[in-house]
């Protein structure tokens, strides 16, 4: 018999990649699209099925179990609507799972791609044999993802994981949200990096503006990895005090929910040792006396893979 | 058929109440008797177990359900054990189910306090008809129960809910969990008690100052509730900021677990209007847009009955 495979398919804002994925999570027929975003969704969605089509080109579709797909926005609890993805202009509410189903003969699983990449974790990474979990992901926002019983908690309608609107300063920083002192307005890559500028721009001494020849909009995330790395205290500062307000943030969701682990992924935490480090010391030092001695804070194993992984596993979990 | 009850128990640190109570919630035969925690878990076993009898005496056996028990303290997933209880001196871990059951013929429903208050206003009090909400006590502690889809959400060891541990200021307010900037750090009764008497002491003018004769150990919510209704503005920014800080928290699990509903019960929650009013704006201002229309924050019908209403529905649940 033919091994069963999934169709993955991680649509961001600029590149939609696809890939054949085994249940063991072998990943074969690698394909990138552009999104062409800017052409909206029906373009969009002509290139999701372009490249679907490319790979059954050249792929036996009687193996095929189905399509996942994961992307920004919020996925319906049916798995059917995708309400106001970001950086996809156009799309407020789009009734993708139909749009797709009706030019393609496959079943088709829509998950957001921060619950994505944490079932991917828990199937093929750092999360297996984790029961329930956070997965946090610090990129250019804070992305979150809960697994409870090995399945994603989506709450009520479609939404849950938002650890980057958890509140970490009821008097702090305005995010984009709207709301005020939440984790994202902090430890988010171009709030982390903007913070960091003004510091120095303010006369705080760093190797960090060597590194970026004075220019202050290449401040990111590696960059003070790299002068901490060196020895540099402000650095080492900066990356301290992220990681404390991540901790905090944490600790917050292990209390709240009664959970142990917690898988740390996204280029933010690119910034390595010194970063979680901050970030286990603070969650660990914060959460109640009967929670400490289970905490667990791992870095997520799947990189740039996850999300055509955390794709396949929507296809794989039933 | 005779209708069926249960013997609802609501252990506490100072007293024990016992209640008959019917599937429709009509309490009878209400009894209670001092906990005696000084003198230790088997004396208070021994209690628990003279309130069942005498409620034996008079109630028809063959009726009973079972016994549903409410109490402070982590109660394990198997409902078997309980940890640590706040206020039971001598506790640490006890098998209360087993020790109960070996000497009562009954089937035995254990479940923390906060837990059975939550599923008590599910079943008879303000959030009938809710699926998923979250139940929050503001009382000398803050107490918090999850409702996920009709049952408590009790997390990897039965220790969920804790609201009074997500944090609101990172860098705030060391909590007498060891955590720092805690909710229960600003507003449970006995520190927000403390820290309106500090500010009173400070210098500040108000109208508490006489309500309580200069005893600034008799602030309570109720006083500055008082004092606010008066117009006092000292005792209306007081209100004004625990509310604010108590909406923080609120939006943070709105967020997280994408919930529209939270019940509001305990002390801290009689000081009315001014407060309510104050946590619902705070809440509403920081949750994601999306989570916003729909955010409603309801007060708790059950009041004191909350403790025996809530154990008897650990009984109907099933």
């Amino acid at each position: 018999m033919t091994e069963q495979t999934a169709i993955a398919v991680d649509l961001g804002g600029t590149r939609i990649k696809f890939g054949v994925v085994t249940a063991k999570g072998e990943i074969s027929h690698e394909y990138i699209l552009p999104t062409e975003a800017e052409q909206g969704p029906t373009h969009v969605i002509g290139q999701i099925l372009a490249g679907i089509r490319h790979i059954l080109k050249s792929n036996d579709r009687a193996a095929i179990k189905g399509v996942g797909l994961g992307m920004p926005g919020i996925v319906s609890l049916d798995g059917k609507t995708v309400s106001y993805p970001p950086n996809l202009p156009g799309w407020e509410v789009v009734r993708l799972n139909e749009q797709l189903a009706s030019q393609c003969d496959l079943s088709i699983e829509i998950e957001n791609d921060a619950n994505v990449a944490a079932l991917g974790e828990a199937r093929f990474g750092a999360a297996i044999g984790e029961k329930s979990f956070l997965m946090i992901t610090l990129g250019t926002g804070v992305g979150g993802g809960i697994i409870l019983d090995g399945k994603i908690y989506r709450g009520l309608f479609g939404g849950a994981g938002e650890i980057g609107h958890v509140t970490v300063d009821y008097q702090g920083a305005k995010c984009n949200c709207g709301g005020t002192g939440c984790l994202e307005a902090y430890v988010g890559q171009k709030y982390l990096s903007k913070r960091t500028a003004e510091k120095i721009r303010r006369g705080a001494q760093s190797k960090i503006h060597d590194l970026v020849a004075g220019d202050y909009t290449k401040i990111e995330p590696l960059i003070i990895s790299q002068a901490a790395s060196a020895g540099d205290q402000f650095a080492i500062d900066v990356l301290r005090e992220t990681g404390t307000i991540i901790g905090a943030a944490m600790a917050t969701v292990l209390n709240l929910l009664d959970l142990r682990t917690i898988v740390v992924g996204g280029g933010v935490a690119a910034a390595g040792k010194i970063l979680m480090d901050a970030i286990e010391q603070s969650a660990r030092s914060r959460v109640i006396s009967s929670i400490r001695p289970g905490v667990r804070i791992i870095p997520a194993m799947l990189g740039n893979r996850a999300g055509i992984l955390g794709a396949a596993s929507l296809i794989f979990q039933s």
